[in-house]
């Protein structure tokens, strides 16, 4: 079913077991989800990933929840539908309401339709837009 | 440059021009942008789609620049340069700072990835995210 | 299998289903297919989607069948099952015989090549091309 | 501006040049347009591409206008800018009148709409979609 | 389960059965994939998509492998959940080792995050990158 | 005309600036192209981006030149006009013959067509398929 076979615990290379025992330690959880067993052939952009999700997904300037929507929009976009649904899943065990999911589908479904909207127009982007800020 | 004239307010029909008076009032703003004078030529949808802006966009369980994010993230996994421009010009004046638009990008930048990777693997769902949250 | 549980008739809140009525009386089917059944759950969405449904797709300056062989077009191009499955039974139901489907297709994989083509050779456009029509 | 060099007409070689003259007879006019210009460095995909799209886009069972309107659409939905202003232009040229024109935006701004809905929600199929009809 | 049906080789019209026999022939393999299957209902498109794969797909400038791994990039690109799968085989087929594999894989996922950090961005092509060579 | 500011070298932070420094020494060439000015406003994703560049594009089971023909089919695909135009670039100063190239638009412009005609089909994946190598 999936292009390379999902690599159980005692398959794993000691490098990918590594990365497996820093995923189980960091969410504190020891559930590791197929993405990352599928992903553990190549040890090496395994602990890449990885490592970004760590530093990009934490808490920041954004909080953990509000990156987690913007995941799911960007998954929803691109069409991933492993990717929809474990993160659908992240963002209601991170917190998300279903208030705030159904917000979230209807500023999805808004952009989309604009977007197109303004594409097939080709509206040239207002003066005021298109330069960068000051700084 | 663009696919239709982008109509001056005097251009603009009757059922328009009601429209940019609402546009203007609800942002307190006289600037209206491209997106509009484009699509005023065709009044019901200039009228429903704004009437689903406003909708939208305010706040609910989501506040309002929670949706700017989202609606960028959409923008640029759509490839809409207008959508983009003027939506993190939006953001910008709602608030967002450089350091949340940076992490913004960041998490644009890591989705885009794992979902390539997990659509390029093909890898299955996990039971545990397939199955709806009860009630 | 979703994400959002399909409700049944008897889970609808009366804004859902009154909706529903609506679909059943307008369509004069008593099926409502499991799209709106995911929608359901907010249920000011749900009208606002088939509000628009009931506007844009009925006869105008285009014929159903027209509209609905652009919607299957759409769906192909951002790839959703669920739309292609039930928009091209849509089309089927509206009339459409198996040489328009194949046209539609020939259609379709024409634009999806040549569209890459101009993309990859950043093909300027032409000036004759680039101008609005007057008025 | 572009990738490559848009070959004039005396920079052609002679198997582009007959395309080229092929062009021109089937329209029964003397532009040729910058697509063309660009993909002429490779005659022989000029050459596959041209006579597919003699094949596909003429008088069959749907009529050209609708095919054009479905080109533009697919075209939106890829977001090829070039492909969005020819065809277009070229959909104006068959006869579409403007009411019609903003008919296809509606159900192009709809349908990217519910796309992202369905995806999102991830709707499983219907039963009586999902099987082909017979014969 | 598909659009149209499947059809098996007795159910083929003496056109497309005749592009099934130059498939097995060019092939020398007895299996059609059912990609053919469904497009053998409309045998002009059958052969002309035939026709290509056989022009493209062979060596020339770039070796077979290459292209296949080419093709296996732009159907992660555009989430063909078929082409992946089908085409992933082709080019295990063909000789891809499972390193070549994961370096793949590596490239589609470093460029769908930078791809998007350009557009979000909204990157202008520094000069020397937008005119093309000389001759 | 950027969203962000283009830094110049002078306006870089030690951190940026020593990414900088790595990008030239690396590519032994003193240009550093508006990408990185653009996403030099935040050092940890710069360095973590370039980073990624390094160990990815490097020789490895792939060739440099194979490596950004796939890198240049991504860019196609996702509709990246910044990508499309640098990495065109990159491949020709690689090596990427003019006859390589128009292979590489070959493969692009039939795996565009064919991927939608499998998913507007909804072609199921053959068995044989479907199932991952051993081991």
């Amino acid at each position: 079913m999936s292009s390379v076979k999902l690599l159980s615990d005692d398959e794993l290379s000691p490098a990918a077991r590594a990365v497996f025992d820093d995923i189980r330690a960091t969410r504190q959880n020891d559930f590791v989800n197929n993405f990352w067993r599928a992903l553990a052939h190549d040890p090496i952009q395994l602990e890449r990933v990885w490592n970004q999700v760590k530093q990009v997904m934490g808490a920041g300037a954004l909080d953990p929840l509000t990156k987690e929507l913007i995941y799911v929009a960007i998954s929803v976009a691109n069409n991933c539908e492993y990717c929809i649904g474990s993160h659908t899943a992240a963002a209601r065990a991170k917190g998300m309401s279903e208030a705030q999911y159904h917000e979230l589908l209807n500023v999805i479904a808004l952009a989309s339709q604009t977007n197109k909207l303004a594409t097939a127009l080709r509206v040239p982007l207002d003066a005021r837009f298109a330069e960068p800020p000051e700084g």
